[in-house]
């Protein structure tokens, strides 16, 4: 098998190589000699050994010069990287100052005022002008976003960039990378890692940015309100005109009436998760204090964590991984010994939304992993030094309880922001939610002007009250038979025309729609063959109850964003037909557009060294290191940019190669 | 020249080739039988093509071939590279708890009291005992370091490891690297880069931390009084006893007697920089607010900077490169317009330490780049909204003068801490320098008991008065001959042997007293061949006003720590053999270790896509991105630890892809 390695024992190559060494004696001459002659590999092998190579019995000596030629190779080519990386780089730096030559609209630096209030009026902006991009969108329709969370980004990733004229306004500059906040107060992610400029991935819409808080909406004059203050101090209020509003300002934490929360810590944005990190390594440094009583210690070291959805769970675990990974490095062992983790849950498991399986995972990991899980508990007061809680036993009794205090977070579900309830309270009956925003199907805000105002993620709710509009599927029907809607009775084919109907309107309802016969069947009490109104009301309100509310979470408030960006791109391709036809009012999105339908796409959550995934209906599955790197692959793919997964990775490669920093600044 | 290309030409090749392709019809079996084959180009070269390699006449189709064999193998190589770091990283983290059974010195947890003022005193700590390397020092001379700056941890990195019982006492837990803050303010680096865990770096040492601020020291019960906070907000005092001493507490900001730097910004901790970077950035978010007026706008982007050092003018530089490179790129372009930077300087130049060469390149560099120098000018107030100051004019006269002031650092030059003046006051009359602790050359702070207390850093100085160590020198001449000091004559020999003495003891006068015979002439007034005692002093003196104080920088300080680290290696390796000796006191620096000689290596800064060297004796340079680069590796080379240079890198590399981040938080 001799010619079946031809580079190696070819007699021409034997006789190549004494012709190179035969003129040039010193090995430097002769490897580059070599390289006019012969491949890569083969100039790597003969430059390093300075002999020819071995033949085919050593397989090991020809394994070992091939391994050294690939690795000189790969050395090269990453060198080359790093070079073409700094010429890069050095083209980033710019020379010359960048100022230039402007006009700015005399109506952006002095803006008119009006409105109810008489408060200036932002309708042209400052960068109004400066690229011809921004120039051609100024006299779009004017949408404004309240809030740069999950929904309006998702919107702002999919909005054509020609079509509006974009402007968000929220108090952060940033958007926050929610899911991943937990990692952050450990250390495990940097908080940079989390977050991305609005302004950037406005930039693809060419829109506008504006530092405020929203105060107040006037439906009737489209004019926002929103304040902020200035460079004295002083709170200034102005308004932002519209066409579309879209309001995803989320949601606050819910106290649930609570005492003493001032005592607890929140985990809602970048800073609560600073001082979370500097609180727990404040914790640490004091118990080390030759001051500090054994009993101080180890109040010191308690860490409870009110709450047991996915951020309560997963802010134990990341604080878990920390003690038992990291602190002993640094800290003194006794302080392992002596810290301890409780989580207080209302409900009776923790994770309660999820997959009962996944629940029982989690639980049956933190048992072993010593985090104390305390449920059908329920906070009564957080003091300084001790949380007060009552406990349900098994028997049904409740018994007070208290655990020492050194740390708390309070992650106890979310509560409507004040910002909600003003609206809420301006627009009267049309709101009749506690909790959130009412929104029709279409995501437009009950009791605004129809395609005026639509609100999205955790300051929303969709109403689903199937049965409240009976009297308007009936009325269709009634009107071509000329008789009273309530008086109807409806064959089986008038009720596939009424499922039909509500099918559309509510996309929500068409799983609980699938057997229409039996339906029908189950209804018809009088076995008549007909519905009368009654029945079809029973028969609406039963679909009704079976339709929850949904979720609070980063995953509804995406697919919302994504929805308004298609509907809205959609909208402004007929938006020239319309004005020809003269149709300037009505119920345009229903006319062109699906209603909203949440598709849940699953949950996950971390939980330690191992991770959960519940992928609905009964799917779910949980394991340890994989599921961890699977976990982390979901949220790497579903970051926000190209450089928060940069960032992300070298986050976690730096927890791999140096452990998480124990500092606080 | 066929012969010269034998992997490609060669017949018996082309022959293998057949034989290769001829029993398997299939590329992907093919190639799996050419890997054991050939050399790897070779089998790369031939799965991608499929096909015999080009001949020699298409070159560019061989180059071609060569290229994306290369390439396939560096891709393999990253790849293996990253799997590695995956299965790494997967044994990093740890499934089982790290409780351990322990037992801890009841003197650690319940400390006995005493000291003058009756605290409990840290005699043993909590840690102790935590490993055997850490057991081995327990009985070791205990080594106080106050505070974790420069020279501080240049001392923990050159001592030895089992030598000493370590413990580091600092109000902050992470050593700062302070010659790149103003980088931090702007975001081309982030403040975890230049930051690394004292804890981390106590650990080659065995040695401990105490989170707590240095009050006073008893040198009489060789005690150090420390205060922190107690979990509940209140201040706890107690004592840490020590055999030696190091003090290395730094400075604080020179506030010169201006009146509102309540109204400006400092840049000495990492607070400083987090907290200038958000008050930039909210700056720039009110001038794009619509309420904002034309002249509050140029108010508000109105930047000055007090003092004309490394740190202002690196703060200046870095400032406008944010505005120069990343503001308009998401900022409307009417702010890039209406910025202005000034920089305030007292002296006739900016960086007057530097070589003049280097000043006047950093003030052309700053006129071409709009960044107003107003030299000769003194802050008179700070108000909220404008400073005012005095400059002098060419012909000398003085006019008032102001600016509107969005921004103000303050940059001034340092001044001692609380505790370095309640020190000095306590040492009384040894300690006559106002603006610093005095050491004598030996780097022992004046006034304690000898080989006790240690100070280096910006909180110290070391004592050059060579004129007052005069009887000193003549005392011992004149002992040998039985005559007055004040009344001897100094023949040349017996002037060499006092040089030798002073050069000894005061090694920074070397470079004054190379020419002796020159210096002996010039002062023997009248030519009688000797040196009377008004002479000598004379001549000493002239030597006193050459010396001048060494500069409060970061390479003093880390000289002074590695020159105390070798001293105290070296006398705990002598210390046995006192000890048989029975020499308890005395001069032991002296006898067994040269005085401290500071050996200035160079200064650079940064000057906005360019950077100044200045290498001290006349030898400096200054460049632009080339320049840029160098002085990026002077740092990086600096840097505390492979974590932070790793991070800097990265950041380097962030900027250069993404950008700086316009986000506060």
């Amino acid at each position: 098998m001799s010619s079946s390695r031809p580079t190696v024992s070819s007699p021409s190559i034997q006789q190549t190589r004494s012709i190179v060494r035969l003129p040039s004696s010193r090995p430097a001459a002769r490897s580059i000699a070599a390289k006019y002659r012969c491949l890569p590999s083969d100039f790597f092998v003969r430059s390093i050994s300075g002999q020819a190579p071995a033949h085919q019995k050593s397989w090991l000596l020809s394994f070992v010069y091939n391994a050294a030629a690939w690795l000189g190779i790969s050395v090269s080519f990453v060198a080359a990287g790093i070079v073409g990386f700094f010429i890069y780089d050095a083209s980033t730096y710019k020379e010359h100052s960048t100022q230039s030559d402007m006009d700015v609209s005399q109506l952006a630096l002095q803006p008119r005022r009006g409105g109810p209030k008489n408060l200036p009026i932002a309708e042209i902006f400052l960068d109004d002008g400066d690229n011809e991009a921004k120039k051609e969108t100024i006299d779009k329709p004017r949408l404004v976003i309240l809030g740069g969370g999950w929904g309006g980004v998702a919107m702002l990733k999919e909005l054509n960039p020609e079509d509006y004229h974009v402007t968000v306004i929220s108090p952060t500059n940033y958007f926050l990378f929610t899911p991943m906040l937990p990692s952050a107060t450990v250390g495990t992610l940097e908080m940079r890692s989390l977050v991305e400029p609005i302004r950037r991935i406005l930039s693809r819409v060419n829109g506008h940015f504006i530092r405020a808080k929203a105060e107040d909406v006037e439906f009737s004059h489209k004019l926002v309100e929103v304040s902020q203050f200035d460079a004295r101090g002083e709170e200034v209020r102005f308004y932002v005109p519209y066409d579309k509003l879209v309001i995803a300002v989320g949601s606050s934490t819910n106290p649930h009436g609570v005492k003493g929360l001032e005592n607890a810590f929140f985990l809602k944005d970048i800073n609560d998760a600073r001082k979370i990190r500097n609180q727990v390594i404040q914790n640490f440094e004091v118990a080390c204090l030759p001051t500090t009583t054994n009993e101080e210690r180890k109040r010191l070291l308690s860490f409870v964590i009110s709450g047991g959805g996915p951020t309560g769970v997963e802010f134990a675990a990341e604080l878990y991984d920390l003690l038992n990974e990291d602190l002993t490095k640094h800290f003194p062992k006794l302080l392992r010994n002596e810290i301890s983790v409780h989580l207080i849950q209302s409900r009776s498991h923790i994770l309660n939304t999820y997959d009962e399986t996944v629940s029982k995972y989690a639980e049956d990991r933190f048992a072993r992993d010593q985090v104390e899980v305390l449920t059908n508990s329920r906070v009564k007061e957080v003091q300084k030094e001790k949380i007060i809680f009552t406990q349900k036993l098994e028997d049904g009794t409740i018994v007070d309880k208290e655990l020492p205090l050194g740390f708390c977070l309070w992650s106890t579900g979310v509560s409507p922001t004040a910002f909600s309830k003003k609206l809420a309270e301006r627009l009267g009956k049309s709101q009749t939610n506690r909790h959130a925003l009412e929104t029709d199907t279409h995501l437009r805000l009950n009791g605004t002007p129809l395609g005026d105002v639509y609100a999205i993620g955790d300051c929303s709710t969709v109403q689903n009250n199937v049965a409240d509009y009976i009297v308007t599927f009936l009325r269709n029907l009634a009107y071509k038979r000329g008789t009273d809607p309530e008086k109807m009775h409806l064959s089986f084919s008038d009720w596939r025309h009424v499922a039909v109907d509500i099918k559309k309107r509510y996309p929500q309802a068409i799983h609980h729609l699938k057997r229409l016969d039996k339906l029908f069947a189950e209804f018809d009490k009088d076995n008549s063959g007909t519905l009368d109104f009654k029945e079809l009301k029973a028969l609406l309100c039963q679909i009704d109850n079976k339709l929850t509310s949904l979720p609070a979470t980063a995953q509804r408030a995406h697919q919302q964003g994504q929805y308004l960006a298609h509907k809205f791109n959609k909208m402004a391709k007929l938006s020239d037909g319309l004005q020809l036809n003269e149709v300037r009012e009505g119920d345009t999105d229903a006319a062109f557009y699906r209603a909203f339908e949440y598709r849940h796409l699953g949950s996950l959550a971390y939980i330690g060294n191992s991770a959960v995934f519940d992928l609905g209906e009964g799917r779910s599955f949980a394991g340890g290191l994989w599921a961890v790197y699977a976990w982390r692959s979901v949220y790497f793919a579903q970051s926000v940019s190209f450089r928060t997964r940069l960032l992300m990775a070298m986050d976690w490669a730096k927890r791999g190669l140096f452990g998480r920093d124990l500092m606080s600044f």
